[in-house]
């Protein structure tokens, strides 16, 4: 980045590493984490001196109050090296412009963007051995700030952390997804925090999803609470579906994350002359095209697995299977992407960000 | 509580107390706590041995799930001293009961019912000076499970901790509360959270709270996150409304909390001969029945406050005062329900627990 430091951020070095009893080959994702961690607190109406630390357990009172009302908030965001060990970033300024956006939702301060991106930076020149070359290899950063102040009212905090810690990745998921259409539960509400990356709207997925997992779907496609008639995002991607050669995806919304994986998709989509809808998606369209035939594709698009091939959908008690695609637009927009990621292409939009 | 102790908790004493350096006189809500805490870890698929230990700062990994994807749900409830200096709870086994449907809901372990109860019992036995008798005076107690496991994958995590806080209160609100009925924003969707005690459906109050504060009112009143007609429950206290002389509350649904206060509210409606309707409230109806003064009071219902009176209401940018009441349903609900936690009455439901 050319991103002038203005954070001073105060920098304490670990000893040793870790980083030669891990196996980089069969990591799980988000156990292992690397050896440093960015630290930010929130005291007296200010955000404090910025620091880098080893990585370390931390002392929170009982009564914190993120333990009791939830407020926190996170971004997901990755780092890759290319072969010439050079190191990227992709959108990070999106990153620090949503997590702002999350943590307003949430009554809690924002975050200055030159601590934000300082931090990355500083963070990831300590630990870049632990970003390892290779399309599919990734250090995953995960930025997040939570309210520490212990007092439990309800009311928003006076005190907040604000961390980024990093840890090693292989691809999220593997192989093909089946997925579930909500009819029952759902994620968010209108007017509600369905839009941000909130901690609490996660927790509230894990039950559905599991009763989900349960029937073999490995994910559930959320609908919108009002009516379940229309789709509208997975867990922790947005969706997009091809009908004939027409890439349709939800419009974003307050319920709705504002991915930045699919606003590149939809970019890239426009870049190969590929049609895009974005718009209202009704559940029953998407049953008739797939039993008509025009339902070529579905995919989830997210920072974690970039894009995810789903090959079965089930609603209504009825399973449609699809069809294995030639020329798949998943499997061209992931490559594409994956490219400009690893400065392996051209990068006209300037997506990619070296870490320098 | 004759409950028989089969908890076996480890019990590690303070050897100091704080209680010298408090003044009961002038708490504010939820900031000072007690010397001891009760603290159960849920590892390798089983609650291990219940401890208490002084109140003190705990150790996580930043990695802990609660931070990143607000697995966290709670409990409020009171202890009350009587003149006799016996401690009472109110309803206890209501709170267990609740804070498993809450932990279900986020797909975290339910925590067995003698750990809960003679957790309480043993914490408030060392802790008992700090409850100190008269009505108004109490000790809010807090159970709260968390999620600890060291890793930011989005599913449940496997590893949890059980504890209790206690903060010695005065009574919550002070005054008249002036509240907004929600338009825009909401607090819970059908097929959500809104039933649970999850932490993230208080953080996503607190942004369009303080817009109303702005605004001059104290709460929202929440409505139906589909079409804002209907009138459902406050940020931490159910809604009654008193049409003529006829008690009128929202039915519980998956998106209202099934409050204690509101149900004990109920049965002593009964008891008193006053006619109570549980069933969906219109907002069109209660504009119409305080333009035509048949609405005589609305009130909020919950453990922290027990009932606050309601002085006006604000929805469509019209302001609607309430009139001042004579033998107001919220001063003798609030009277009567004081004295049976206080062992002031008698407790022909047997509610009252007394902590032995
Ligand atoms: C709910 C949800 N939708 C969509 C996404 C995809 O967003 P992005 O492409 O910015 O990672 C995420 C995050 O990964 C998410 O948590
Ligand atoms: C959302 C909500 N509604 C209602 C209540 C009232 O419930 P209870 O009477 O059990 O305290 C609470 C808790 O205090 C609450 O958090």
């Amino acid at each position: 980045m050319t991103h002038p430091s203005n954070s001073n951020i105060d920098i304490v070095k670990s000893n040793t590493s870790k980083i030669e009893n891990v196996d980089f080959d069969n990591l799980t994702f988000g156990r292992t984490f690397t050896d440093h961690m960015f630290v930010c607190d929130f005291i007296d109406g200010k955000w404090q001196q910025p620091k880098i630390m080893p990585y370390q357990a931390m002392t929170f009172e009982p009564s914190a109050r993120v333990f009791h009302y939830g407020q926190a908030v996170f971004e997901g965001m990755k780092a890759f090296k290319d072969d010439a060990g050079k190191v990227w970033l992709f959108r990070p300024e999106e990153n620090h412009k949503r997590i702002n956006i999350s943590s307003a939702r949430l009554a809690m301060p924002e975050f200055p963007k030159d601590y934000f991106l300082d931090g990355l930076e500083a963070l990831l020149k300590l630990d870049k051995d632990w970003i390892k070359p290779g399309v599919g290899n990734s250090l995953y950063l995960r930025p997040f700030v939570i309210a520490t102040e212990p007092a439990i009212s309800a009311s928003p905090a006076n005190m907040y952390r604000f961390m980024i810690i990093c840890s090693p990745a292989k691809a999220y998921y593997s192989g093909k997804v089946r997925v579930l259409f909500a009819e029952k539960y759902s994620r968010s509400a209108d007017g509600g925090v369905g839009f941000a990356k909130a901690a609490g709207n996660y927790a509230a997925q894990f039950y559905p999803t599991s009763l989900a997992q349960e029937k073999g779907y490995q994910q559930i496609i959320w609908t919108d609470a009002s009516t379940h008639e229309f789709l509208e995002e997975a867990g922790t991607m947005n969706i997009f579906f091809r009908i004939n050669d027409t890439l349709v995806t939800a419009p974003i919304s307050d319920r709705i994350l504002d991915g930045i994986t699919r606003k590149s998709i939809i970019q890239l989509a426009e870049d190969n002359n590929v049609p895009v809808e974005v718009r209202r998606v009704p559940v029953s369209e998407i049953k008739e095209a797939a039993r008509n035939g025009s339902l070529k594709e579905i995919f989830g698009a997210g920072t974690a697995a970039v894009i995810s091939p789903i090959s079965a959908f089930e609603h209504g008690n009825e399973v449609f299977e699809l069809p294995e695609m030639e020329n798949a637009y998943a499997t061209m927009f992931k490559k594409e992407l994956l490219n400009i990621q690893h400065n392996l292409s051209d990068d006209k939009h300037g997506w990619r960000r070296e870490v320098k």
